[in-house]
């Protein structure tokens, strides 16, 4: 699941170019005739479906980035319009429930794209049987995480399915934000020397939500980090005007957002297993799941890619913030070999770590 | 299913004047613990459920009105924000499919609310299995019916769920216009004598749909009406800026539209029911299923309030577009009794036409 193992030394620049090569020439295909549990991973089959199917008929230079947010310009006024569709199970988790995430998610999207964010769209679809109840409770965490937000639900929509043609409840949120940062934010803008860091422990999200599926037997202390960054990012923005590009770790998690840098800024990366925060009950959660935490989302941590003489700063305007206090820098971007994440393993040797491949975690947001 | 029949003359007003006090005195409760088929017809139980747990949790100015689309002004900009999830059954019906509704329901809205569309955001809840070549097909409608249209697709986001967890997809599109309608159109603009004109015929949409799921054994010439009405709004309101509302009669039909204008400008609205255009096929489905044209569907279709004294010239500009050739002025708004849709039928009686109560026509968009 997560990439080749490489010897430090013999083979391994020409197992890096023959991967390489491999990867360019191949066009986005999506094998198969149907979709899989994989094409909602956030890995590399999600990437293959977007880039064949949704680019290949949208595109469009506002679109072709394919940031987490699009970057407008409207009446004169400098925006970013985002959207995601929360369709997690189970619907209330330790730390949370769809209601939140579904807020926090949309809102955290738009702080990582240097924009301030304003308003959300709420849209429903609702199993028949559902209880009101529920409901009830969603909206209600809804409401209290706009208002943590700063931002004003302004139009809705309501719909109604069959019994058995949904599962109690989706949402899907769009927000819209000012991009108020005066800088560009994006991966053309990452540099050879640049600092990467991320705001906290990974992937907690991710190991709740299958935690409270019940269908393992393993019990730990654990919540989902589900959070708002727009403050963290805020501060951030501020101390270190060198921020090149920040992400927020979500679906496909930490692993995921390194190789999408990689590969658009046309660089490596090099990650310090060592230096990524997990914790303890995390770690010992992917041991038994046979998962790698690098690949676990989290809905509360943000990942920033800094000018690296501006890391010292940027880390404590992270930890300065009660959403950062774990913060680390986690690895460097350097200029060869292009494309790669590599990581330089706890046991001393380097491995790939690669795209997510399968979905080992569905429907975790 | 539509109201109570009523004299023309006798204990009327009495009957009228009831049903006003015990409408004004009802709290918005939603009745029952479990989400019904009906909390989504856009009838009497949608309204309840917006106004008791939406709107109750999200209360702002921005979303009191429950518009099509919410008014925002950001960084100067003068805008309108709007969502709709689509969950249409089935996903391919004559003239149109989930892709193409989704595109011209979220262009409709912004239309109506006086917006030039500008930008869609598409999110897509696919279900395991579901056909990649019907994804194509899907997508390829969205972007012919964007182009038709005149806006793109910027941002999106897919989530993949288990078999039986959806009903192979569901779309949601937000979407962002400008505003460049001088003047203010909605509900508090509306007054005594204005004429209300409807864009063609009512129903064809949700016939469509009904007769496309194949469990009668009606046979009917008939396609969906789905189209973006952009270009008719936007001669309508160049031809007659005393345009005082405008709405596309989608969920609920031209009855819930005539409804939300008499509750939300506190005044009666009469309608001819010889003057309301319905196709032969439309009406015949209709008798045949037991349910009355006025609540069903259409997704081409846009109602408009305008000053009595411009209804010809509204008219006339409605039918100078190919989407409105067949308009026709259907009734007049009137101070008394407030808050009252009366039917002059075409029997020579009268009857209120009241909101949609359960739903006949499950998923119709």
């Amino acid at each position: 699941m997560t990439g080749t193992e490489l010897s430090t030394q013999d083979g391994r620049e020409q197992l890096v170019l023959d991967r390489i090569d491999r990867v360019r020439r191949a066009p986005a295909r999506v094998r198969g005739e149907r979709v899989t549990l994989a094409h909602g991973s956030g890995g590399k089959a999600t990437h293959t479906l977007i880039e064949a199917i949704f680019l290949e008929a949208f595109r469009n230079p506002l679109l072709e980035p394919l940031d987490d947010a699009a970057q407008l310009r409207l009446d004169g006024a400098r925006l970013a319009l985002t959207t995601d569709s929360f369709v997690v199970s189970p619907l209330f988790f330790p730390g949370g429930n769809i209601g939140d995430l579904a807020v926090n998610g949309t809102v955290n999207d738009l702080a990582v794209s240097g924009a301030t964010p304003k308003y959300l769209t709420a849209s429903f679809i609702l199993e028949e049987g559902f209880e009101v109840a529920d409901l009830r409770r969603v909206v209600e965490s809804m409401r209290n995480a706009a208002r943590v937000a700063g931002v004003d639900v302004v139009t809705g929509d309501t719909k109604v399915v069959q019994r058995g043609k949904a599962d109690g409840c989706y949402i899907n949120t769009a927000g819209i934000g000012v991009v108020s940062h005066p800088g560009e934010l994006g991966a053309a803008t990452v540099r050879d020397g640049d600092a990467v860091l991320v705001s906290g422990p990974i992937g907690e999200h991710g190991v709740t939500i299958m935690l409270a599926r019940g269908e393992l037997e393993i019990d730990a202390e654990l919540t989902s980090d589900t959070a708002a960054v727009h403050g963290l990012v805020a501060g951030l923005l501020a101390a270190a005007p060198g921020v090149r590009m920040l992400r927020d770790a979500t679906r496909g998690g930490v692993a995921t957002v390194l190789n999408e840098v990689a590969a658009a800024a046309n660089a490596a990366v090099v990650v310090d297993e060592d230096a990524v925060p997990v914790r303890t009950e995390v770690r010992g959660a992917c041991e038994l799941l046979g998962i790698d935490p690098l690949y676990v989302a989290c809905e509360g941590r943000i990942m920033a890619v800094v000018d690296g003489a501006q890391a010292d700063a940027a880390l404590a305007a992270m930890r300065g913030h009660r959403l950062g206090e774990g913060a680390a820098v986690i690895g460097r971007v350097r200029a060869e070999p292009p494309g790669m994440v590599l990581l330089n393993t706890a046991f001393g040797g380097t491995r790939v770590v690669d795209l997510l491949v399968g979905d080992p975690l569905p429907r975790i947001c």
